[in-house]
């Protein structure tokens, strides 16, 4: 089987440089070609490095950026893996729809769009489906999928979890959020270090919607949001990668914290059972120790390799004043960044709208 | 009028030195001696230095370290303030409150003995009188008197301010607590830099019962809980000095998020009224700015200059989902440390006590 | 005596707020304005805070940002002093000098012009003299006077000191700069948590030549450079306020320890005779402790209160295989900054060209 | 071929963790005991992780800490891998080796003695034959070979490299040390956030007399010391791994840059021609980003996968003033700790000393 030539935009950035990771040696995808703005033109990949950990192999390292071409791109992609800052997400990636490029995107701006889904494969797969009432989609073959926003994918698949078996009436969620979450240059490093600034720009907002829409479903071209409520504190935090979340339940059945952690482990959804590529065999992850998770040591958790940082990790399960208790820990720029929207892609493939 | 003779305990470590800074040019209260550990007797302050921000008159800074004498400091000093870690503390401040000392403790040690006040001046002034029940108060004159841990202290005057206006039905907060908090040398540097530690030993227990006693009464010989539940979730960030604390409160009565504000704005308690010489003439700060409070700004919020870190700040105050949100900061070693114990002395000579 | 009035360039930035701080309450000069550029013109002080260790009076808060404007400054200002970008400074600072302005500035465009003098005043308060030559000067009384750059004045004195009384052959010198140093939103945080830099444009070539101009000499319209050489590795470490030195000596005649050591303590220069108010008593402090000098303990030294910030630590005095080793530290945005060019404009007005 | 048991000692610090990364899978060697102090008796070594970027294999996670016993290893082991803190070591070590173990050490305690070496393999292999000449070879076959301290290390093999080309006169080295170097709990985080402690214990005594002992020569039953002097100022910075080091170098021969760089770059040692699995097929590595080496980016530096961390990365090379300067950059527990006594074993071995 060839392989399904994809475009990275964006690719100088945090999240593009994610992308270019999670496609190395790609079973399903190639990357055609590396886009970005035109300041970046001509260089090479290795000279704009700006993730940490990177290991990136030589020729990957050697690929030159080039300056985003629709025209070009749309001819010889089927996919485009979005990146770009949301001001520029918003009309180039309905240009590259209606050109007929399926586009998994990083950015918000079309993630209230209709027909436009919001997916985690673990969570929502079924309105993976909402594609096929995207216009573009029976014109061009063009669409628009979205991941969620950083903090809310961190949670989205332990509250799904503890939601199908328990019912879930409300969430309290304080963030820890890394800065990488920024961007780059992002956050000043004045304002980071030994600090904590406790503002995010609109994330709140999309962490008490984004999560309601996603727990819920698509049906008769509508998404139909599911009835609890998110209240979220977001702050930033001087840690590099890994969004830490505290997290307060209120349980409509009020399992034992023994249940309530059997749910957590057990949980497998369709990435699981299809068995795609970039899926964490387990997809959340209970710790035991009084002070796990951490960001430096389980920000990458996900197992196999191809699925470093893609799973979730929670700790600290407590019970009391009739509420639950834990924290959340997920990768923000691989769980929730690249690798959301590759394994969504994955999923598009496994479910024939690719 | 003579100055009252007073003993530093544990003068070397975080609490104590700030129990130093508190206690230099005080108009009520003299230092006496330095008392601490065998390891540092005979040391020059100077040369023990921990905390950041010292700016301590030359005549301190070359204070001698005195190893602990039960009897001396009772000869000497009407006053013992005691920042001694908590398994030495219950002891050593029943020996000295035998002996006819006035302890103001920052140790956790006797928090909950019966007739032992937790006392927060602006929020539970008349808990003070629990002392006149001690035993020790009658024979020898001697009694202690506890400050609230750091972390409830930050937020026990605007829960007191809502909760006396409008009702307060439950508290969800969860913490980003700094560095000094845990003393020197406390959190090793490769579990801080770039990381979050989701965990402080006893931390959420003690707010979800401190809080609930301090804002409620004491009589007949007895604490009266306030009927409010607290729900914590507790995490170390690398900072130095400053508590940050998101809040979502159920408010009895709904007060508008105006009415809320100068409820907040337009508090002030005994200290003020008092006129304490450490109380801030502006207990609680209210900011407008989207990013606000932080750490490195306002921390050390209040004045008069004697009043510096005595203020607690609140920002981001918000209405949603039936809900009020907001962030909460204030210095965890003046305010929820040594600043609080000399507040309560000075409340205690106000009232007659000493 | 009716005070000077002076306007502050580049307000909102890490210098200007410092120039604001080192000029209130000012005992000879008076703040007329505070300018910026278009994007901050309306906005309060208070608004804009940069600073974290800020403590303004309020009515300096409240002030307000005035966009540029050279005349209305030339009307009613005898001094700029100037915190504004290089590109900016160049041109903006000629015509504020055509204007009859005494320009005192932090921008390093003018430091190697003709006539125009990089002073320290402890160092070469003499060459404060090359302003008569400037072409304005006698046209319109304006002339320019420039800061060396924060890391050459961080060691100048004690290299002037040590110079002064054995002769300095080699100066080897590697630099831990402050995040400040790079202004805001200057270094971006992803660069800045858990890593160095080591690399700060221009700045080894300005050490080269900075520090051996100001250790020269003006006479006959000229500049003549000190004849040793400086070796500079410059990089950036996570700190705000501070820049550490580690230094190299090689000295002509070879003191002891103990005589190098009272070369530094016992030098005094211009400012400490003339009693500037912003000179430190002691403009050079050498500590003893095995770990020190350290940024967060030493880079506010100085003393009076309005010279904090303003002396220079030196501590870890070594000797072996022929050199002599040492580290150095000082606060680059007082020292080395706003405060380095308000103790120029205290010097010229001592010198009679005010 | 059936693998050499080994013991890893000190398994739960710093070092000790970094060995049995380096160890897992290894094609010489197999992990027959981890071995700590009591404290850790029985602990699972997945609950007492302390490296950041850890993968362990599931088995080696489980594994169980032992405490220490000389018989069982000496019965059991022909190596031990040691990691345990310095005045542990010194006995420790030398029961081993009189009971006939290979020790391949990271504690300082015995790099002085005679016919003891210091190895770094690419830089001066034939120094481990001073092992024959141990008394405990003949006797049991038992010996001690040792690391350099992790400063030394980062930079032995450029000086050596420059050395043999062109004749090394002085280093003057100043040194950007990470907070791994100090182990566990070690620098406590009130020090290390935001600041730079200008003091390591004995790190500037090490680094000017072990690489002299380290680029001379071992004969006649004696080491012969390398002329060139080294002055070196240490530092700690808030870096988790990885040693950037300023160099300026007085070269006998005067090179030209590209001269300098070809010399580095082509240089290759014995473990490169051995091909031993731990060794990095480029031992140096020349970078020419204007901002590099950094930390983050190039600590893990080293191909294949078995040798990440185990080359030395070098950037800024520039001339001026008659001398050479650089920035070099190592991982202090890879390459400067574990790493390095792992590869002096296999050199060990491919010498048939073991």
């Amino acid at each position: 089987m060839s392989k399904i030539s994809v475009a990275v935009l964006g690719a100088t950035g945090m999240i593009g440089q994610r992308f270019i990771q999670m496609l190395e040696d790609h079973p399903w995808f190639e990357i055609e070609g590396l886009y970005a703005s035109e300041r970046s033109q001509g260089k090479r990949l290795g000279d704009v490095l700006k993730v940490r950990d990177h290991e990136y192999l030589d020729e990957t390292v050697d690929r030159r950026i080039e300056t985003m071409d629709i025209k070009k791109i749309a001819a010889n992609c089927r996919i485009a893996f979005s990146g770009i800052p949301s001001d520029l997400a918003g009309p180039t990636e309905t240009e590259l729809a209606n050109a007929g490029v399926a586009v998994f995107t990083n950015a918000g701006s079309h993630r209230m769009d209709p027909h436009v889904p919001i997916v985690i494969p673990e969570v929502n797969p079924d309105q993976m489906s909402a594609v096929r009432d995207q216009p573009t989609y029976g014109e061009s073959g063009g669409y628009i999928v979205t991941n969620a926003n950083c903090s809310s994918t961190g949670i989205a698949a332990p509250l799904h979890a503890v939601n199908q078996a328990y019912g879930l009436k409300q969430v309290f969620v304080s963030t820890y959020q890394a800065l990488s979450g920024a961007g780059y240059p992002g956050v000043p490093s004045l304002d980071a270090v030994g600090n904590v600034v406790p503002f995010i720009s609109h994330e709140e907002e999309k962490m008490e919607t984004e999560l309601a829409k996603m727990l819920g479903t698509y049906s008769d071209g509508d998404f139909h949001y599911a009835p609890f409520k998110v209240i979220a504190n977001c702050a930033r935090v001087p840690v590099v990668d890994g969004h830490l979340e505290s997290l307060v339940l209120d349980i409509e059945q009020q399992p034992t914290l023994e249940e309530l952690e059997k749910c957590l482990v057990s949980f497998r959804g369709e990435p699981q059972e299809l068995n795609l590529p970039s899926a964490p065999v387990q997809p959340i992850i209970v710790r035991h120790e009084e002070n796990r998770p951490q960001p430096v040591f389980d920000a990458m958790a996900g197992r196999p390799a191809r699925a470093r940082g893609m799973a979730v990790t929670v700790g600290r399960l407590r019970q009391g004043n009739g509420y639950y208790k834990a924290f959340a820990m997920s990768h923000n720029t691989l769980r929730g960044g690249a690798g959301g929207s590759v394994l969504n892609a994955e999923l598009a493939k496994a479910k024939g709208v690719l």
